[in-house]
């Protein structure tokens, strides 16, 4: 069978709607009984000989003249059809909530355009593309990489709550550098409160040293007496870390102001890791959260989204991205990886 | 016992020489029977109680008069003296190869000072430090995170050098956007030298798509016919890409050329994944290396190390990073997570 590129669209007459649309998924219907394809279901459709030409032109020649995104755009298609979906382009008047950055939407498996239920909206990009954060939250995101393999994640916009309620007992600190250390802490600070970490390990007795964000909060809630206040640390953070510093102690204070305990995450190159259920450091959980700051406006590489993601897995932890605007307010987003 | 502050460094008289010295390895005899400590070397004797006080000054006092780095330096010496090290601050005239860039040399376990063994060249330094990718190599990297953990990372400059030896055989591609299709490619390019994937998965028949370096380098090889030839490849990889591509395609020739194939290390957030002995597809071993390409006066924070060295090592990896000059002379550096 042989198609018709007209106005965006390939046209098939003939049969076409019967053996395509009916039994398989592909297109819509159009008014004088034929069909219409989307590009990357005519791209599908002629590489698996279905289709023989559009306008004269094989799979080789059509995938190369109809814009530089069909290419990874019918690797994504491909790959879900073979995992058993059906798939519809995500154009105006073909679904419902058509947008611009979404390409396809897939249909929950044994279900079709008929149907018009929604498993993911998808949006697909080549590793080189830039994807702002503040696009992200409602949709899959596929990555098609420079090898042609796609990887899916997953984006939502999570609520982080915890019940690791804990009033922090009065304290005094003193700076030193880019820490604080309480020479003289109440025990139950690092113990129930899991604030700080003991300084010099087992052999010190006592003294237990606050990162700067755990001590510009502590003084915040007046449980921290330091000199210059709080005033003082943040002015020591901004010093170390610049504007990033004020992000970081927004995310700190919301999350702790939610009962969810962050410390450090370092060792897993993000900022915090956290904990949602904390009574004792004897008897301490899993954490459950990775999480990185960023500035509102912050654009990823695919990269490093990877990067991320793949070693929270690792780790079995949610990877969580905290945009923060100017003003301090914060959005959530975690991203995981999907095998759909 | 009390110490004296004099030229950078703190004098004990009586028997501290015995009592420190000789049957613990803290400092270096002085002339007159007494015994200088260097800075962290009080600060720890300090922190046990074993030190009254400095000029008068006890362990909090003195830790906050002696400079930003004792702390973390502190920290270090403290971690590694609870390991059963013993250490030498590494000054001019107290070890050899004294270095601005070394902080403390590590003795291996049941040695000390007299004997001169060295373990570990240590460079301490606070997750907020950047590092220069040229500074690496020869050394441990200990590095302070804001609570006060210390994590250690060798760091080396290794050879790669593989048995992957495949002649390719020539073919036909065609620039799409980002990548190259071969159409009818000869079957072992993909199956015997792992060059490109086929395109679409099983349902295609044939096709093969290669990424743009494999494209570029097969092309210089003279394999692979394109129109354009090598230039248009790597024009359309610096359109995509900028010099990033020819750092990038730097490193894939180089190892090519040693017998070891890369592939694209996308899932794993690094440039490419490395195997040094492919004999065919079907049988494909564990790949040694994660790759991340770098221009050669990269510099590094210490948490985007943590972040690749952590996953590298989740999934039983190497973490290489190649240090790409502007004229595409390569220098390798591995990093990975060390338990002293």
């Amino acid at each position: 069978m042989d198609g018709e590129w007209r106005d965006d669209r390939v046209l098939l007459g003939g049969d076409a709607r019967q053996r395509f649309y009916d039994s398989r998924g592909y297109g819509r219907p159009v008014d004088d009984g034929g069909l219409a394809l989307a590009p990357v279901e005519a791209a599908h459709l002629l590489s698996r000989g279905d289709l023989d030409t559009v306008d004269g032109e094989g799979f080789d020649r059509f995938l190369a003249t109809h814009g530089d995104t069909l290419g990874i755009r019918f690797l994504v298609y491909s790959d879900l059809r073979e995992r058993g979906f059906y798939l519809s382009p995500a154009r105006a008047g073909w679904v419902d909530d058509a947008d611009p950055e979404i390409d396809l939407v897939v249909h929950p498996r044994g279900t079709g355009p008929p149907e018009g239920q929604v498993e993911y909206r998808l949006r697909v990009v080549g590793e080189r593309t830039s994807i702002r954060a503040d696009s992200l939250g409602d949709r899959v995101l596929s990555v098609v990489d420079e090898e042609g393999e796609v990887t899916y994640f997953h984006t939502d916009r999570p609520t982080l709550e915890g019940d690791s309620r804990f009033d922090p007992p009065t304290a005094t600190g003193a700076l030193l550098a880019d820490r604080v250390v309480v020479w003289e802490p109440p025990r139950d600070l690092y113990e129930t409160g899991f604030y700080g970490q003991p300084l010099g390990g087992r052999e010190m007795d006592g003294a237990l040293q606050l990162s700067l964000v755990e001590a510009a909060y502590l003084a915040r809630q007046g449980a921290l007496s330091i000199d210059g206040g709080e005033a003082a640390v943040t002015e020591r953070g901004r010093a170390v870390e610049g504007e990033r510093f004020d992000r970081r102690l927004a995310v700190y204070a919301l999350l702790r102001d939610r009962a969810v305990v962050p410390k450090t995450g370092f060792k897993f190159g993000a900022d915090f890791r956290t904990y949602a259920h904390v009574e004792s450091i004897d008897d301490l959980g899993h954490s459950e959260n990775l999480v990185r700051v960023l500035p509102a406006d912050y654009v990823f590489t695919p990269r490093e989204l990877a990067l991320d993601v793949r070693l929270a897995g690792g780790v079995r932890k949610r990877m969580v991205f905290a945009q923060v605007d100017d003003e301090g307010a914060i959005d959530w987003l975690s991203v995981g990886r999907l095998t759909p």
